[in-house]
């Protein structure tokens, strides 16, 4: 990327330089975890996770690789957690076993937090420290300032992290939004003393630079759902995020002014209510909540469900009720469903799918683009001119983001009346290090990255060998090749049978699985040599004659698996 | 659907209702190909073919299942294509051998045909008659006007279908662009007449129904590339649709006007070209064509190139491009690519990732929505309102869309001031039957519909069974279990051994593989009986007792195939 990746990267401790280090996150930059050294002090921002991209065929959650912090354990000084949301706390069950060291973040991100290690019974070792947004916390040689941010949840905050070489600005993820659901502003006070104070370096979220002006606030997702609800006549259920705790608060106020009673669907969902509830980042009236249950003894006009499923996950609440799966709720006519998500990249068809199926179920649906029912929990271009103004940083590396938000925002950062110099904008790549001492910034060089696919119950266990066999299977599927072989003369005693799947409808098959038979019989017998099978040799001579054969005959190319059995 | 779905299908032909059947596309109504019947007569509209979804792992394409017409090859009087875009065209290659009826089609249409057929060496046997826009066929009782419409091809038409009982409308593809690329406007002076002699019934394409306003003109987007081609001091590199010939001409007269020579990369596009040309839809001055070896002779700033792949289809010239595996053309920092297409929903993160990996070579890339380098060939609401207006069709089906789309384009013709009776608009689903006589319209029924899966050179020995196994190998993989039996004692013999892919990474597994043996092993001893084997029994054995101990160790559920081998 830049032309200086190649420096040495000094492996020493050193206080003559901060390491900056973003560790994993899927097709982005960072996202899910970070890495900062000075000295003999390393602390670690965000341990989140990645849901599988559509070729990681059978994986069920991507974590970053922790390999570069083996043997740097004792190093450790903390874990800080910008918020609580799935890709930046959703690792740590399977960090903590490994790498236990203490937690911080407010307390709504430790209450989720404590959910997700309850579940996985790792909470009785963990260190939990809960700061309030404003707090200063002392971790070896860094003093890492919380400092309030909005998101698409509560009490997220972006961290000042002070060194004695400088202080590095990272945000986590954010927006500037005017008039936040919970009137919880930006803490833009804070913002601007740092940025009188000097900020060495800022790295920040750019996910959502594509997307010109201000996104919009969070409350305006209220002044558009609340007139759909008023004027449905029948149910209404609102699909969105299990984390956005503000857009539920805003949810059960709408019920509460229509005279609807609110239900939840979704274990996640009720996990976080309950959560949020008991900590006071969620407001809910005396007997607005009921449960799903006792939805059937209301009138339909006097019901509002919240559930999860906004982005079509194949098992979540809102895509078994489209299939007619749920056991808990049936679609009907009448039934007004809204979409309050946009869908993330690679979700479209599965979101479009479910507003199918929800339709042909008589219902009405509202989705976005078609109504303002959802707005993002990120920065739009202006904003980030505004952060940059506030905090006036000497050098700038955007991360969470693909690297066309990378780009974008490198354009947006250097353009004019913005001005930080292109020179002083990195874009970097996860395991990509960036050194700074008070003079220079630079990529030092790279260290592991990159991503550890948990499957079932097991992490790592599954590489890229595993993952390519399943390509493979999933291409053309299988073809096993069945023999018994004379041990002493190499001679085809039994066989060959042949047993498939995926491949071709075998009971529609006959003639083309025996010709192959015939092949892999000629193929064998061709070798008259009476001398003792060599069983490798075989192997590839059946693989390759049936491989052939059966390119030839179908283009088609299964995975075919010799079994050689010797009597 | 509609409640008078179970209505009885008479089988009979009848001069007393015409019948209409949307027979195949995938997750759309219609698209690919539709059926109309009168009395004796049958003529089919469209024989296009869709690209497989994700799910359908290593499906090639999808095509429309026929088996509706069997038996009835003597009836049919003709294939009528409105225009030669793929999904309007691709499945003639495998029609044309099963039923073989005149195909009528305006040049630049059949000329795509053409060359279809020549690569499959089926030209000989096709009777292809042209038509111009304007000309009327009489197919049986059928007379088939062929009027233009606007559409990202030239050469478009709409269909309408006059019978003893009323004339009906079928659409195709259209927009009413006023500006169109090729200054040919869409008919209107014949729609109007249409609708003053009066349309029983409108098929009408309604995929971007979802869009407020009017589409662009096609024209726009020359405005937007001229200047970014104008600005770029190194060499640009146009990614589109190989059929859409209008994009090409302009991006061809921006070559001419700004001094660079233009050359194309990808099969479809230069065939494409070569047909657009011969026939003189395209004109190209003399000089300007250059091959992609000629452009490393010139200037960087007298370099564009047009290539296909735009929807970042793995094979295309792009995306070879941008993952540094093409053997003509190696993207360098200075380069421009413009992707002037906008993702098909499904294709966005391998669009975007084609983007990424651009960027990362250093190159610049522009892609909507960030600047206006494509613009749809559908009607959005508004069009379809000035057509409802000019038709005044009685009954309205909305065809080539998704269910959402068709709920919308029932809102936007239901509306007031635009009054089609919301009785008279019918939402129906491929293979519904909608039978219309002059009094009255129905769906009278459903008739087999559906996919058809064509993988290498077989078309339909995939079926869902198939499909289904590959799903299950893609999830976890496979392992094999083989043992050696004794025929008369049903006594293990050798082994268990097992060959595993795509489920654990073997040599990291061994443990679990040993005692999966081990369990194979005590589950066979059990049996001491001394009787012969029961191969039944035995799989079924093996099957369960592996599949459920890999479960409980893994949580995943590989596909278990035992192989047992008597001796």
């Amino acid at each position: 990327m830049q032309n200086n990746e190649q420096k040495y990267l000094d492996p020493q401790p050193t206080t003559e330089r901060i390491r900056y280090i973003p560790i994993g996150g899927l097709g982005e930059v960072g996202k899910n975890m970070y890495v900062v050294e000075y000295g003999e002090d390393i602390i670690i921002v965000d341990v989140g996770m990645g849901f599988p991209e559509d070729e990681m065929l059978g994986i069920d959650l991507v974590l970053p690789d922790i390999s570069y912090l083996e043997g740097k354990q004792d190093r450790i000084r903390g874990i800080c957690i910008t918020h609580g949301h799935e890709d930046h706390i959703g690792g740590l069950p399977w960090l903590l076993p490994q790498i236990n060291a203490p937690i911080y973040g407010t307390p709504l991100t430790l209450g989720l937090i404590t959910n997700k290690l309850k579940e996985r019974g790792l909470l009785a070792e963990a260190d939990l420290r809960e700061v309030q947004a404003g707090d200063t916390v002392t971790l070896g040689a860094f003093k890492v300032e919380f400092v309030h941010v909005c998101h698409s949840i509560p009490d997220a905050c972006l961290l000042a992290i002070h060194t004695p070489i400088g202080t590095i600005v990272h945000t986590g993820d954010f927006k500037l939004d005017p008039t936040p659901a919970d009137g919880y502003l930006t803490d833009y006070q804070t913002l601007g003393r740092l940025g009188q104070e000097g900020v060495l370096a800022l790295f920040t979220d750019c996910v959502h630079v594509e997307t010109p002006g201000y996104t919009p606030s969070e409350q305006v997702v209220a002044k558009t759902l609340g007139p759909i609800v008023d004027n449905a006549s029948g149910r209404v259920i609102i699909a969105t995020f299990a984390s956005l705790i503000s857009r539920v608060q805003q949810i059960f106020d709408i019920g509460y002014k229509y005279g609807r009673k609110v239900a939840l669907l979704g274990r996640s969902l009720e996990n976080n209510v309950q959560v949020a509830v008991e900590l006071g980042y969620l407001y809910i009236p005396e007997g607005l909540l009921v449960s799903v249950a006792d939805t059937a003894r209301l009138h339909d006009n006097e019901v509002l469900v919240i559930c999860t499923g906004a982005q079509g996950e194949p098992t979540s609440a809102l895509s078994r009720i489209a299939n007619d799966d749920s056991r808990y709720w049936n679609a009907k006519p009448g039934d007004t469903y809204i979409l309050s998500a946009t869908p993330i990249p690679g979700n479209e068809t599965s979101v479009g799918r479910v507003i199918n199926n929800l339709f042909t179920k008589g219902a009405e649906v509202i989705y976005p683009p078609l109504a303002q029912v959802h707005v993002s929990g990120h920065a739009s271009q202006e904003e980030h001119k505004l952060l940059l103004g506030l905090l006036r940083p000497k050098y700038v590396i955007p991360i969470h983001g693909e690297r066309r938000h990378l780009e974008m925002y490198a354009k947006i950062a250097s353009a004019p009346g913005v001005g930080i110099p292109r020179a002083n904008i990195f874009l970097i790549d996860n395991g990509y290090v960036i050194e700074l001492n008070s003079d220079e910034a630079y990529v030092a060089g790279r260290v592991p990255s990159g991503n550890v696919f948990v499957d079932g119950l097991s992490v790592g266990g599954i590489g890229h060998v595993v993952i390519r066999d399943r390509q493979l299977l999933a291409r053309d599927g299988v073809l096993l090749v069945v023999v018994t072989i004379d041990k002493q003369t190499g001679h085809l005693v039994a066989g060959p049978d042949i047993v498939t799947r995926g491949f071709v409808y075998a009971a529609e098959a006959g003639e083309l699985l025996d010709d192959t038979k015939t092949r892999v019989r000629d193929a064998l017998n061709h070798n008259n040599s009476n001398t003792p099978a060599d069983w490798n040799y075989l192997n590839k001579k059946i693989r390759d004659t049936v491989s052939q054969y059966l390119y030839d005959k179908t283009k088609r190319r299964p995975m075919v698996l010799p079994v050689v059995m010797e009597v």
